[in-house]
């Protein structure tokens, strides 16, 4: 096919990424009602459909057609505009990548996944790591394969952690942690000396219908548009964007923890506030929605952790989200939520842990992803390893499978390599943060009024309307400069020390 | 394309159904999601994502080489069987419809119908028919014209009815309301004469929690599998079958009224024990689902009317409703129950009207609808002309456009030729109920312990199973005799009678 103009291609492309756009949606929303609402036996309907939409995503994209619409915009670069540039270099990118992928083995896997959702589900709450080992083994197969399809020049890991954020490797994450590694343990290891911070309060009997009113709230103070943005009940927290104008989060309510939901909703929140500020003229293109899954991280842990948890927002919040448990928070005061809801103690669940430890969770998986994609660790050797890790890095003992190696949702819905960007996210909150302060000036004002406004504004205008435009790292430097962890590391010892009234020199 | 066997040619058009399914099962996800789940400014983005969804329909069905198959399976009828003559010959009448009309006007037609739905909520809750107005215009001409491409031989109201209820015509449907008016009119008018019943109870304050735990132990007593099929909640209730494995109904909670939801869910739950109860050996083809409207409402309102309000059965559930509620009932016996739930009483509400009077509402519907397809009345007349109907027929005078022509979703939602199913289906169903006394004796022993065990396998072997395998005509012709409407007409005769302490003879 030939095209007469480079326009003229361009509007063909566009064409491509609407339908592009179309699957996606149907795809996302037949998996979001299965986290969400459909009946517990219903994984083989979906699975025959989703086979069959994944077809015709893999003909739309891997059509000799359309890779020669590619290679012709390439070829006629000089005549596209900087973000048309982007949008054919993201495109060729994601058609390289699916058409390398035999579409046998592509539907196949999108197949097993659908399966293993339901099989990981139900071995979770059984505690019944076997049950799910014959799955784990070949979505891990599946993703070795698809590294080398993705870049056969780099190690299968690596190529996997490029997916989720560009130009990231084993040597620059080997690199970040250890940096991480050599500030935290000792710091850890001086908390544990200090004294103890109480946050038995909220493990009390806190009502599913009061939190759910209390994460209505926190909507609210997010200033998130509710016409654009669901709030659903899932077993494990996670958003979705059908478009910039359809978003959808998800908490999970655990009457014996009342932090959980409440940071989750804000957590997501960040996800979705991130995805709904994103330029309209980007909607339904290959330059819509968050670049990477970094970026994404640095989103919701910012509204999470730095936003969330900081002293003056908590004070702000707190007499509000006491007033949905009036009896049951009666004794305590905002300085003993905002300590409790920041106590830091090496724990078994991830997305229980507190701020500073973390990237020790991180750690874990990241050294069991890559000998598991290296073929140096097998499925089999996994729960173990999994334990002897815990109790090194984070000196737990983990009792069972169940809030051990089958604790995540990530490996049963195939992502390897996302990991590290929640870690990656964290420091580059913590940047953004120190690049806002100097335009903004101190926040705690602010903050002690729940006034995000400013704080919105800012990520807006240098993150969120950019949408995919910029490359991870280039967005970040036009930020607030390079990537640089030891913002990440001041903003932890700096918080720590004085949550735990420490000196900075002991 | 040709094809070395029909039994190839089978095989072709075997993956044809199965991407079919796929896509409707992608497009009623989104459909059911806008329904249940989705906030409420996101109409825009399912637009779009249904525009292309259904051009990947057309394409599917309307493809000249799916035509070419067709052909050759109609060619060589002779060497398929039963089962597959049926399946080519509904996929047939699929394509043929498809077809007809051309791919931009269905392509448009499906995002008119998706901004309708938002429209029509809003205008029903503000009372705003104007609002409303130039969707249903728009409506109402896309069907005068897909009436041609179906059928155009048929008058057009003839061509739609035979979408629902093939063979149906408004012949035989003016005949058939004649009859039931002739009964039905002078037995409404005694009751206007006889005691009252007091219903007042049925409107105290029903917290919409409790209300919840009732309609799920309703599902206990239908027997549907959770594990199959999904209770959510949505403006009007509703019934969704992705596939025989996926079924969602859906129900509305009023506080200030039981039997609403109660009997709603009932009335749902009579689709999905059909849909569920479908032979697997048909599902993803297009022998699967039911097969009409008109048996489909036959289940529906069997469940509803025939079993739910019956005395044996109201005075088995009510002590378990009553204990959702031990207060606000406290006073109120099964037998007080079982006549508030039978009242008979013209009302302005369609979905909240009686057994009883329940085919005048659809007389109106009726009336209006051949007319607007007619082009015989304009949509600007239609309030007027329905608020003149309901006094006609009803006696009851309209206060607004939302107790009026607002109140059903079917006419925003494309649906004209569907209202009369529901009268044919009430119908239909007390036809069954004699034709499965004879071969199962009396039933109150049964009902009066609400096992529905006999009933139900009595429908799964006459009618579920079957799904689509038969004509509506031929299915209740084998099940309980070609269609007499007299048994419908002396079902109603005989309870109201006896309900209301008149004599058959009055």
């Amino acid at each position: 096919m030939s095209y007469t103009t480079p326009a003229e291609a361009m509007q063909a492309l566009r064409a491509v990424e609407a339908k592009q756009w179309a699957l996606s949606h149907a795809m996302n929303m037949i998996v979001y009602d299965a986290a969400t609402a459909a009946p517990k036996n219903t994984a083989e309907g979906r699975g025959h459909t989703l086979g069959i939409l994944s077809e015709y995503m893999y003909g739309l994209i891997a059509d000799p057609e359309n890779q020669a619409l590619l290679s012709y915009l390439r070829e006629n670069e000089s005549a596209l505009s900087f973000e048309e540039k982007r949008e054919v270099e993201l495109m060729k990118k994601t058609c390289d990548q699916l058409s390398r992928i035999p579409q046998e083995e592509y539907t196949e896997y999108e197949m097993l996944l659908n399966d293993a959702q339901t099989v990981w589900e139900k071995a979770k709450n059984e505690n019944d790591f076997p049950a799910f080992a014959p799955y784990l083994e070949k979505i891990v197969a599946f993703n070795r394969k698809f590294a080398g399809y993705y870049n056969p020049d780099l190690l299968p890991y690596d190529a996997l952690l490029n997916e989720y954020e560009e130009g990231v490797t084993m040597e620059i994450l080997d690199a970040f942690f250890e940096k991480l590694r050599a500030a935290i343990v000792p710091l850890v290891e001086k908390i544990r000396r200090a004294k103890p911070i109480d946050d038995g309060f909220l493990h009390r009997h806190f009502p599913a219908d009061a939190q759910k009113k209390c994460a209505e709230y926190l909507m609210e103070v997010l200033k998130i548009d509710r016409g654009y943005c669901g709030l659903a009940e899932s077993e494990h927290p996670f958003t979705d964007n059908f478009n910039n104008k359809d978003v959808r989060i998800t908490t999970h309510f655990y009457e014996n923890n009342l932090a959980s939901a409440l940071y989750s909703v804000i957590h997501e929140g960040g996800h979705a506030i991130y995805e709904l500020a994103c330029d309209d003229k980007y909607t339904r293109t290959a330059l819509a929605g968050g670049v990477s899954m970094g970026i994404h991280e640095s989103q919701s842990r910012f509204f999470e952790n730095i936003i969330g948890r900081s002293k003056p927002f908590v004070f702000a919040v707190y007499p509000q989200i006491r007033a949905f448990f009036p009896e049951t928070l009666a004794d305590v005061s905002a300085e003993d939520f905002y300590r409790a809801v920041n106590k830091a103690e090496p724990s078994l669940i991830r997305t229980e842990a507190d701020e500073l430890t973390y990237c020790l969770h991180i750690m874990v998986r990241y050294e069991l992803e890559k000998r598991l994609i290296a073929g140096t660790l097998s499925v089999s050797e996994l729960p173990a390893e999994w334990n002897r890790l815990y109790k090194e890095y984070l000196g737990v003992d983990v009792p069972d499978d169940t809030r051990g190696c089958l604790q995540d949702t990530h490996w049963s819905g195939g992502s390897f390599g996302y990991f590290p960007s929640y870690a990656l996210g964290s420091a580059y909150g913590a940047q953004m943060l120190w690049a806002m302060k100097k335009d903004l000036g101190d926040l705690t004002e602010r903050l002690a009024r729940a006034d995000l406004t400013d704080v919105k504004a800012w990520l807006a205008e240098h993150i969120h309307r950019h949408a995919s435009l910029y490359q991870p790292s280039v967005l970040l430097e036009n930020a607030c400069g390079a990537f640089d962890p030891d913002h990440y590391v001041r903003y932890l010892t700096e918080k720590f020390t004085a949550l735990y009234g420490l000196s900075l020199q002991d």
